[in-house]
């Protein structure tokens, strides 16, 4: 809004990010006197809650992926384009995309997420993939249904019981809801697929470095889940920390863990492009944004979500990475900048700006089967009623009244037949069976008689 | 059913491919006195005939998927193992495994299915995918869906033109099929959600070498597809080879096309396992069996569907590579392997084996939108009355009641919203944009004032 080149034309906001804050944004500026411009990596916004149940075979991905110029279509004044953004000049008030190409701001909002931290081991991403798109959701499910096809065709005891093993780091909701979830997958939707193990028995390790899981919930709902998740068999270990993650396991504390699937839902660092900015971040590589999310020094460059660190909670508490906080911060952020574009437009004077607080509205986190935890306001829930308002929240949160449906039907179907219905192995997943089958090595997958004979030997 | 130290235990019958035809012979062997190994390098019995819908977003991968060993869980004779088959020794009577490993068979079935031929080209696979597995579908949905934001981004004329042209090369069921749901896509699900093109513009090629399309139809349907075709806008180019496939486009005869996206539907290639058999192919690959399906000289391995160039027909035509001739041999093959089990174990001689004999149900194509082409017996249909026995006869055919629902709802939707809904762009997809948006090529994307700017001058 500073260009005067720009002065008869309305500002150009560019959103960098479709997710829950930068879709907000986009939203509050409908109809403004502003051109907006959303640019996002991928073509679909992401129901990032539900990411943990593509992953574990309960959902379709398109179940949860929405297209983000569908949203828009008939917004005249918004933009959509698929393009990586690699860097922001604050001088130039323009953004550089990977394509080499630059694009020009009145007012920029960064809402491009976080990243997965794995604190000073970059290398243990490949070992330990962490959850954050939809590619990911489907590499998990791949190497988590690629593990039981492993197990079935090995013979080895020690490494069949590693291809059945999985390890999940984090204890917050993505790593209750993942643990819980492929346990789930083992015992109640897969066991009767294979005959030369018992699916059931597959063991699935949570570790949590803090003394409880869901920090960010009530002690009553920590207790809670965790009980949950020992009741249906998942191995919980708090105050745990993982020290080295290989190639087919981990090892924790001084423990060494034989696993094929570990997955990575702990440390948050903050996005790439946070750094470009010149700007001061806090230790997990978030920005010190003003009261108003904006930038210390730009006041058309704004920061939500995930990628912020607003410093002006009242109560001093820090803002959670969570979409209800991502959301109110575009919000606050939309309405500042509409409100600013008609002021300009009207030629009357800028309106003073709101300071950013967070409401906690609650929060929850289900464990299986009509098992749930839920803080909501003073109220605790857990079990099935937990769980049906988890169900329904999410259903309403979904965009789309075709994704609504179908999730609808596909957990009634998870649900009733005791089945997951995403199955499908996509792409090169390695095998990583490691023993033959019967008494002659050369004959590694073995012939059925050889089979029933292994595994009547075995029972 | 040779090896003596299996005189006493059920015969191992190995099955290697779990497509029509070897889910079929499976089917024919439960409970019967033989241990059944079905192999597929897939955990997925995949739906062939609809994966097109899945290449153009209509459906999602995992409505046309469905877990192997789900089929058979119940099946107390029947192995499934995902693996991949490198080789077969009929010497040895063993397969030999990808990760090194060997499975014996007293009896061997090869299911396969076929690869894609490129003619003496091999190299225009890397710019025209074909469309054989999930992954392939996937992946051609995406390039087609990025051509499309490609465009969005994209100023120069020349270049945008390019992304917006999709050529199919070949005019069998696949290519004719491809061709309508593409136009279609752009023409009804699209066309409102780009700002900076008209998408109904997209320029859709359909080249045949032969002088008509669906040269497996009767010369009507042939007529009758090619009239629905033009009549969407599809440029049907007949009596046309392509002549060379570069990055960005093709050369059909003399003439030189720019294209993002181009697909190849056209050459059928036997499998490579084919040519490890040491038995005469066919010219296309394919293993010339005796009237019985096996292999000349090992009256115990035999090799169904695509894979196999059956010699006896009666009336001399060649069996077309459909899925209802893989289910017939699949069909003729185990109820042969059941019966000898069954004489082997009652001491009874081995019955005479059949000759396989291709019936002819009919075959059909859809084009688009309540058209479609069939032919059934003497009965020639088009237009709604064959679409819906299209739908129909597919939903009977799909495997699982879950499947079945969810597609019917997936076409419900597609049709009464003229929306498709799968529309997720998975992995990294480049983006093949050439141009810069706006007078100054230094801001490539320029804003979106610029944006409304190109478009006013433009209309």
């Amino acid at each position: 809004m500073s260009d005067p080149s720009h002065a008869t034309a309305p500002p150009t906001i560019v959103v960098v990010g479709g997710g829950f804050g930068g879709i907000e944004v986009v939203r509050r500026l409908l109809g403004a006197p502003v051109d907006v411009v959303l640019i996002d990596r991928q073509n679909h916004f992401l129901f990032q809650p539900l990411l943990y149940q593509v992953a574990t075979a309960v959902l379709a991905p398109v179940e949860i992926a929405f297209p983000i110029r569908r949203l828009f279509r008939d917004a005249r004044n918004v933009w959509v384009f698929q393009e990586t953004v690699v860097k922001v000049d604050r001088v130039e008030q323009s953004i550089h995309l990977s394509s080499g190409r630059r694009a020009r701001y009145d007012v920029l909002v960064l809402a491009a997420g976080a990243s997965t931290s794995y604190y000073a081991h970059p290398e243990w991403a490949r070992h330990a993939p962490g959850m954050k798109s939809i590619e990911d959701a489907i590499a998990i499910r791949s190497r988590v249904l690629r593990a039981f096809e492993d197990a079935e065709a090995e013979t080895d005891p020690e490494a069949m019981r590693a291809h059945l093993t999985f390890v999940i780091v984090g204890g917050g909701p993505t790593g209750v809801e993942l643990a819980g979830a492929i346990k789930e997958l083992a015992v109640d939707a897969i066991s009767r697929d294979f005959r030369r193990f018992d699916a059931r028995t597959a063991r699935v390790v949570l570790v949590q470095g803090a003394d409880r899981l869901l920090p960010g919930m009530s002690e009553e709902s920590s207790a809670a889940a965790l009980e949950s998740l020992r009741r249906i068999g998942v191995e919980v270990r708090l105050g745990a920390h993982v020290t080295e993650v290989f190639e087919g396991g981990v090892r924790i504390g001084e423990d060494r863990l034989l696993a094929d699937t570990v997955v990575w839902a702990a440390g948050v660092a903050g996005h790439p492009l946070a750094g470009s900015l010149d700007a001061p971040l806090d230790p997990h590589g978030r920005v010190l944004v003003e009261p108003d999310c904006s930038v210390p020094g730009s006041p058309n460059v704004f920061v939500i979500g995930d990628m912020a660190a607003p410093r002006s909670d009242p109560d001093g508490r820090a803002v959670p990475g969570v979409a209800p906080a991502a959301i109110q911060m575009g919000r606050m952020v939309g309405e500042i900048i509409a409100a600013e574009a008609k002021a300009r437009r009207d030629g009357r004077p800028r309106p003073p700006r709101p300071r950013f607080c967070y409401h906690d509205r609650g929060s929850m986190a289900t464990i299986g089967r009509a098992k749930a935890v839920a803080d909501l306001g003073g109220l605790r829930l857990r079990g099935l009623v937990a769980w049906l308002a988890w169900l329904f929240i999410h259903l309403l949160l979904l965009v789309g009244v075709r994704n609504r449906l179908f999730v609808l039907l596909s957990w009634g179907f998870a649900y009733f037949s005791f089945s997951k219905s995403s199955r499908t192995i996509y792409g090169n997943v390695p095998s990583r069976v490691r023993s033959s089958l019967g008494a002659r090595p050369d004959e590694g997958l073995g012939t059925a008689a050889d089979a029933a004979e292994a595994l009547r030997s075995r029972l």
